[in-house]
């Protein structure tokens, strides 16, 4: 298998794009499936070697560890796992191909990851993400280039600054809160954890859970004050945290770090998004410094998020290279623009116009009609089957698609066509080059 | 897991367009990573809750024998397995979901599939195909729009009539040529793989491995006769095997198809690329009636292929329904336009121009410039680190951006920029709009 660096996915994106172009221009519509298929679908479909090249997926949970009774673990069975998310891959390349990429790479990767999770509203075992990372350099011009792009794509979309919020923390504060509180370095990704829940199970749930991870009963009391607190505003939060954490240096580092993003991002898209938040914790435990997280106001659950992880890649090259990135899930986004109706009424893709077939005579005429059409970049589709024209309009409205072309042994000898609109019922008698001005008018 | 219809695509490619497009106005580049990794690459960076999320692949052929000795086959340890191909899915898609879907479906599909195969030149574990089909009907215009859509494709990469071909059989005059030669039909397939190697491994190869597989001597010498011969022309190629089929319904039936094939052709972009031949038989077991395959010029192998397959669908639905498609090979293709060095010179997606960063006093005023150049439609990345020129420079050129601008104090105070082109050495010092002016001109 190969990773595609960007000078590959742009010649991709060419041949794909021209691909789509023509296959879209004959009234054929995208179909996406996932990358995994039930083995019973597969099997028997492809001859004996074909069953024989398929990658098999190996099952989970109990149903594995029933066969598993007899053989070591399940590392044994599986040399290979689908991608996760695209950090880690990212992470895999900018250490695998060090000499083949610029020394501050800017990339961005829209591909489908996997998650062998119980499916849930919103969640599924197949997603894409929609990445962008800066690699190579530890500039904090880095987060702000992330965070804009991130508030322009939502703008973009069509979200105001009142629909969604960039939620920022950094790990050197969460790092600093713990030190104050009296967690020990040790119980820190722990106590984390609990305290990521708080949103869910509120504070006495909390107060629980970090009971059960052996957090002692004063640090746990002030973990709750320190990350209950109802302190809003940037500036405020600020001047409260710059008292709290004095005392410690990673603390303090860290609030000022998002001081200056704050004070600097006056000038981007991400102006007036972002929200000083030290109760953002973030699962993941790659992160080091900034770390964000969308929040789509009226949601309920985040619609991406990122952060700095400054250790990552040296865990393949062996050698420091700092990193900073964003991931934007693409489920979530368009479960929102479609709960909120903000798609666009028309979609580019769909056929423009259907070129109806009256008699096996006319075909020639109709195939003649519907390649001069696509050739004017008109995305034209042909009813494969001669015959009335009540079922071919049917198919037409079932396609979404408003404008039919009939073409009789009449039309076809004086040279005319007759476009008809099938949601008002008008229709009229034009030569093809009118017709095609009125297409793409 | 889910399948996106149509209208479902649409609405993702709207996003995706969106997010690539602000993601590359940032001067992000595009990276995709295969869908696998190696299982050490992922374990381990997760947390312990991410390691149980990750769907294992089985490993494969002896490795996995080894393992299994105790335990009774591999579809015990796997239930699910990757696209193996786009027609598969597209049959199940049609089958599950024949009440949301139009009585004849034209769709495309551009993704992965995956195959556990040995790499060689031009072959790969996972690659990208190219599909369209036409579900649905039974009428030969379907073949026709499929064959044209390929060949435009092609034309419009920039292949003219002489750089390719698409070869044109049909399940029914192979089964007709093994009838009149005397071949049972239950070694019909299996010669039919024999068949299929003539041009590898020529006559004598093919004659031997029909003895192996069982096909009685008189049969093996009349099938080399008639699949060996070098009649040229569609139409020679038509009367010489309208004389051999004549015993032969399905011979004959099919030799009709292919005539009407080639003879309506004449106005779609397909005309002059068909050339009929008997001996193309390609392997998948599901084709039963037309089949294509497009060969390149001086390339070898073949880039795509397709034919009509009316059964597959039925075994999932129950129910027969008719369908014909083709599939593009993304990569094959990808390496002839490299080959023959037919990319266009200017890959859309690159930045088009670099900020570069004089000091940390300047750096406002450098992400202020940046935001105006991508709010005009320009992809203008900025160089998150403020320094040497020299620097910044060398990075432009290893990105392959041309044009680079430069505003220190001086030209902050007097409200221009200096734009230069790195390629000629040449600079100007103008104002924004000029800037915007030049670099969209």
């Amino acid at each position: 298998m190969r990773d595609f660096l960007p000078g590959d996915v742009l010649r991709r994106k060419y041949v794909v794009g021209i691909v789509e172009e023509v296959y879209s221009s004959y009234g054929f519509e995208p179909l996406e499936t996932p990358a995994m298929e039930r083995l019973d679908t597969l099997l028997g479909k492809y001859g004996e070697e074909g069953d024989q090249l398929i990658f098999r997926v190996m099952k989970r949970g109990e149903k594995l560890g029933r066969i598993l009774q007899d053989i070591p673990d399940e590392n044994t069975l599986a040399d290979s796992g689908l991608r996760y998310d695209l950090t880690v891959p990212l992470a895999r390349v900018a250490a695998e191909y060090q000499a083949d990429i610029p020394r501050v790479f800017k990339r961005y990767q829209i591909q489908p990851v996997y998650r062998a999770d119980r499916p849930a509203r919103g969640r599924f075992r197949e997603f894409y993400q929609c990445d962008l990372d800066i690699v190579g350099s530890r500039e904090l011009t880095v987060e702000l280039e992330v965070l804009s792009a991130a508030a322009e794509v939502l703008s973009r979309l069509g979200f105001s600054n009142e629909d969604f919020t960039l939620r920022l923390n950094h790990r050197g504060i969460l790092h600093g809160l713990m030190e104050v509180c009296g967690i020990p370095p040790g119980k820190e990704e722990s106590a984390l954890v609990a305290i990521d829940k708080l949103d869910k199970i509120g504070a006495e749930g909390v107060q629980k859970e970090l009971q059960e991870r052996g957090i002692a009963e004063e640090g746990a009391a002030g973990l709750l004050r320190v990350f209950s607190s109802e302190t809003k505003g940037n500036s405020q939060v600020i001047s409260r945290l710059g008292g709290l954490l004095e005392p410690s240096d990673a603390g303090m580092k860290g609030l000022a770090e998002l001081e200056w993003l704050i004070e600097r991002s006056g000038n981007c898209p991400a102006a007036g998004c972002l929200r000083l938040d030290p109760s953002l914790a973030r699962g993941l435990s790659y992160y080091t410094g900034a770390i964000f997280e969308v929040e789509m106001t009226g949601f309920g659950v985040s619609a991406g998020g990122g952060g700095r992880y400054d250790d990552l890649i040296g865990m393949f090259s062996g050698k420091k290279i700092p990193a900073c990135g964003f991931s934007l899930g693409l489920e979530r986004i368009i479960l929102l623009l479609q709960e909120r109706n903000m798609f666009p009424k028309d979609l580019a893709g769909k056929p423009e116009v259907l070129v109806t077939l009256f008699s096996e005579e006319t075909l020639a005429s109709g195939l003649e009609l519907a390649h001069c059409l696509r050739g004017a970049g008109i995305r034209a589709d042909l009813y494969p089957e001669p015959g009335k024209y009540g079922k071919q309009f049917k198919y037409a409205e079932q396609r979404g698609i408003r404008r039919v072309i009939l073409q009789g042994p009449d039309e076809i000898e004086q040279g005319v066509i007759t476009l008809k609109d099938l949601e008002t019922g008008t229709q009229e008698t034009v030569s093809l080059d009118q017709c095609v001005a009125l297409l793409t008018r």
